[in-house]
């Protein structure tokens, strides 16, 4: 399992990765199959090991907005499965042919229950990404901003 | 302190909240002083328990977006102080004269690692804001997107 490459499981000792290596499978999906859509509701995470998953912001029926692409290695995807209202942020598409281990909520909320410093653990790296990807994103706002004002200034 | 009222500290028992308050002390700014400016080190988190704190995203010398008011009760500024690279995320000025309770990272990293439980609901409630920031700031990135491909197509 490549959970050890993904952000959410850095830090976490050999013993908490054999807990959740035993509470994981693994899924293949086809190319172009859809793994989730934004707003459903979120019960698994998923990391990459073979393949590649596409994420993508729905805009309109025909419009989608790229956000990242996924390879083993890089970090995992669904993790709104694991915070409240559980729903998943965007849509994730199969890039390939890809091979998932998946992870429930309900397995690894209960490793959390039984090991705080777990959960803790997990939590910060998640905080960390978010915190992250909220930076990069606020960056976004701030260049459409400018060419905003720009436009405005010019036109 | 109104740190109960702070998203941050959802969940956490009364003996939590005592060893929270334990650590923190209180701090009065006038109107229009800064708090913290983007990119410094953070190391500390603000609760606002009088007055109100304005978060702003600078964008040249004279040009800031506003992004947040925080008054009592609805929130904390600098959770930047807690996770990697601890830096601030964005600019923080008093709108008015402001009371606050502050609160050191090695503090709270104190009782943190002392209390692993206690370290896994803050991370958990400061994932769970930071995600629904994330959503909020994606939705504007996407409505900066669907006027630039109105004014692609009409112009």
């Amino acid at each position: 399992m490549s959970a050890a490459s993904c952000y959410l499981f850095r830090n976490l000792p050999d013993e908490k990765m054999g807990a959740l290596h035993a509470v994981s499978h693994l899924q293949t999906i086809p190319k172009e199959q859809w793994l989730f859509h934004k707003g459903e509701r979120a019960e698994y995470i998923y990391l990459v090991e073979e393949g590649a998953i596409e994420l993508v912001m729905p805009v309109e029926p025909d419009i989608e907005i790229p956000v990242a692409l996924i390879r083993p290695g890089n970090g995992c995807v669904g993790v709104g499965a694991l915070l409240e209202p559980y729903t998943y942020s965007l849509s994730a598409r199969c890039k390939e042919d890809t091979r998932l281990t998946v992870i429930a909520r309900a397995d690894i909320y209960a490793l959390f229950e039984s090991d705080p410093e777990f959960g803790s653990t997990v939590m910060t790296n998640l905080a960390q990404r978010l915190l992250e990807r909220l930076r990069e994103t606020r960056e976004e706002v701030k260049i459409h901003f400018m060419n905003l004002i720009q436009s405005a200034t010019f036109s």
